[in-house]
């Protein structure tokens, strides 16, 4: 951890640390917010978080095994507590052994959500209520990308969708979007809401796909919104939707309109890498998987053009960091949302100092 | 950019950027003497050249594309002019954005050069003839490789032909390179030339290729000369050629000798890293497409072999950068060159202070 | 080299710088104890070993031939001599060139053995005896491994082999390995020795496999043994073997047991690298070439798997440097073995200060 800059993360928050498929039998070692973790399944599969980082000899625990619920170093078999404290090794007196740092885990809405900070804190409840979860009216479908960039080029990239119209403009891109100004809101320390509501324009390609696979046609004008929210750490919801037009928008009855949510948690893995978790939860024509297929697949399509468009910023701002980069009103829902994360790191400085004098 | 070293190239000079047929519908990115640039057809086709970095939020222009002459931003569609300033963005008043640095540019003699320093003082007519450029009576091919080297070493290399014998010993090496001595001449501060004549020698396996396809006996006694010129910044120019032994060498007439000019432009990336643009021009069969594609696959293969050479001659000197190397006659092209070099990079301190103040 | 930095390995001691093999009519080029060496056959095949660093311009000398028993620069032809001096360049004295580092080197066992250190002090009759190369009754075989850690890490994994118990689970592993206590014992500053004697156990399957190779029943049980022994620098040769129980254990007669040496030769390549020359020689069905190369490829399989442990057990230690590692009983071993290495290092600091100051 690099300890002399200031940190551009909160840690006392809950992050998703990977998507609940990725841990079955085998632990899953994955670095996050600095600090490399592994994941694994204890007892009656209950989700389990330590360092990876064997007490014995610093062997990396996620190339060990689970067994029985405890995770087992591959290197000379030390078996490991979701505590943190060493259970047992083979002829060896355990007691005096070191523990290492266990975290703070849980797994609901198919992903597992970590708090790399004080565990203390850790409040369940705190964990944002993804509603369309095991809702059958709902389908969703995602993925996962490592990013070579700070987690909040992509906080900046998702609170302004005016990029859709130049980066994504074979699929979601219109150029309605950058012609519609966009209003910011900031609710307190814990929302961001940047919305864009655009009437009586064409459907783009995406859309077009999303009304007739809905009953809807797909030729005839629409109003079309974008309700981008951010939450601290760096979770964005985006509602999108179109409706046909003269129906009432994002307000008319489910008859008239196609929508859903777009999924963004965005997870640091240090101050210049990230996992980012995307992708859409719909509510239309739920039980239809080859339409979740082909969602996923043109999500998959469009964000990855974000992907070198990102690592090629990070390059460049990390080559003129002296740089003042311009805040126009469609970069609103970046600079609040940045500003809130400010507010999170500084809120836990006095409370991280004891903690990072005892790991 | 590294400011704490002394720089190793000057940068009040043309330098090759790009050829010409790299820069079409798309805008080309490349880092050239530490500045990364962007590269791309603006009005009736004119080539432009400025900062690969978008004044809005970062993002490298080069991933963007060219809509109707102006340079568009791929990421939030802000529309760069050819002089580094905002021409518009979507929904905003730009008259206040801030300038990029934009760079004198020609397109000349099918490359693009480019002026990295300060354009006030770019002027076109210090671009080096290329009088085959252009001549039905020439044919020319070439091609493009990046080195992880010092420029400076291409240079040592290319003014120095004694490395033919060991380092190309199927094509262009012979013996009696080595036997022969070599003179070089400094001609103020714009040229060096390093000269070496060979008489009443067998012709090696690519001036044999060159003897057939230009009708003449390839089994014979030749004279050989190469006639390396470096002229600052970092161009190479070498003729070469042989004649029929005892029809008066270089100074033959054409019907009894084949002869070319290898053609070298080397450009800095960074300080240990170079675009080498090779070719070679020919007063041979210029008509025959085949002998210009088998001169260049040839070259390719020739140029492949230095490049391993010099990367890891790199290496060795930046593990030792105490030790003095050696610098014998054979050496002299190389040695005289860089002085050249030092003298231009010398000259331009007090006119390069201020404009570092600006960057 | 990294001066700043107390020394990892010890200088005045053979290392196995490559198999015997791997030096034919190319000259090798590889880095050992952070210097990087060039390896070739002179007069009569004899090896010779000087810097990889031509002193002409700094060449890689490996990238050259090798021409009447003489070093031959690839680049300008210079003419190395085994002791380092010049002998020759085209059209040039060079009686005042300066001359490069060279090493002792001997060829023995199939191997070539370097001196890093002061070549005054290099005795052939230091480097270890294989008694069992060139004798009909033993078979070896063997290969070599990169591995980016520093290269303790690999005597630490050899002097306890309970890691076959959880590494090696399939081949060689098995839980008599943990239950059975191990005893090391250190032998003056030239040997530590760690053993473990198992009696009355199943056979794993690399056991079975050579039982019946030797015309032995694999269904019985065995006596097992594993007496790894530690010689400085960085050698570790272990005698491994399994009896029919009952039989006499590590002194039963050969018709009652299967026995073999592995062979493990550790050297530095930097600090946090490493070659690591692996292999088997076995006394049973020594002319059998298909059991050779099935051990080898066995041997291959298992030692990539410490490979992956081994690398990312270096980086965990590495972002660490502050955590005590545990230091069980079955470390002894390896602990024992690292004291050894430090007062190799210790003992030739006097030695080596002058000679840091002549490079």
């Amino acid at each position: 951890m690099r300890t002399s800059e200031p940190s551009t993360f909160p840690r006392n928050a809950w992050y998703v640390a990977a998507m609940a498929a990725e841990v079955q039998d085998k632990p899953l070692g994955r670095q996050i917010c600095n600090a490399r973790m592994v994941f694994y399944r204890a007892q009656q599969g209950q989700i389990a978080c330590v360092e990876d980082f064997c007490p014995h000899r610093g062997a990396p625990l996620s190339l060990g095994r689970v067994c029985e619920g405890k995770l087992v170093c591959g290197y000379h078999g030390l078996e490991m507590g979701c505590d943190g404290r060493v259970i047992a090794m083979p002829g060896q007196r355990v007691r005096g052994f070191p523990a290492i740092k266990s975290y703070a885990v849980e797994e609901r809405y198919g992903f597992i959500w970590v708090w790399p900070g004080d565990r203390e804190q850790a409040d369940a409840a705190l964990i944002p209520p993804l509603h369309w979860h095991a809702n059958p009216e709902w389908a969703y479908g995602g993925g996962l990308f490592h990013i070579q960039a700070d987690y909040r080029l992509m906080v900046d990239n998702l609170m302004d969708l005016t990029h859709e119209t130049y980066v994504h403009a074979a699929s979601i891109g219109q150029a309605e979007i950058d012609e519609t100004p966009c209003k910011t809101e900031v609710h307190g320390e814990t929302e961001v809401v940047t919305s864009r509501f655009m009437h009586d324009i064409p459907a783009p390609p995406f859309w077009q796909m999303a009304l007739r696979s809905n009953g809807l046609a797909d030729d005839v004008k629409v109003d079309r919104w974008q309700i981008c929210r951010f939450t601290p750490p760096s979770h964005v919801l985006i509602e999108v939707g179109v409706a046909h037009a003269g129906k009432g928008g994002y307000a008319a009855e489910d008859a008239h309109k196609v929508y859903s949510v777009v999924v963004d948690f965005i997870t640091p893995e240090t101050e210049d890498s990230m996992w980012y978790f995307w992708g859409m939860a719909r509510k239309f024509n739920p039980g239809d998987a080859a339409v979740t297929e082909q969602i996923r697949a043109g999500q998959h399509k469009i964000f990855s053009e974000d992907l070198e468009m990102l690592e090629r910023q990070q390059r460049n701002l990390a080559e003129h960091p002296e740089r003042q980069l311009l805040k126009l009103s469609i970069d609103a829902g970046g600079v609040q949302s940045r500003k809130l994360i400010a507010q999170w790191i500084d809120r836990e400085q006095p409370v991280q100092r004891p903690a990072a004098a005892q790991a």
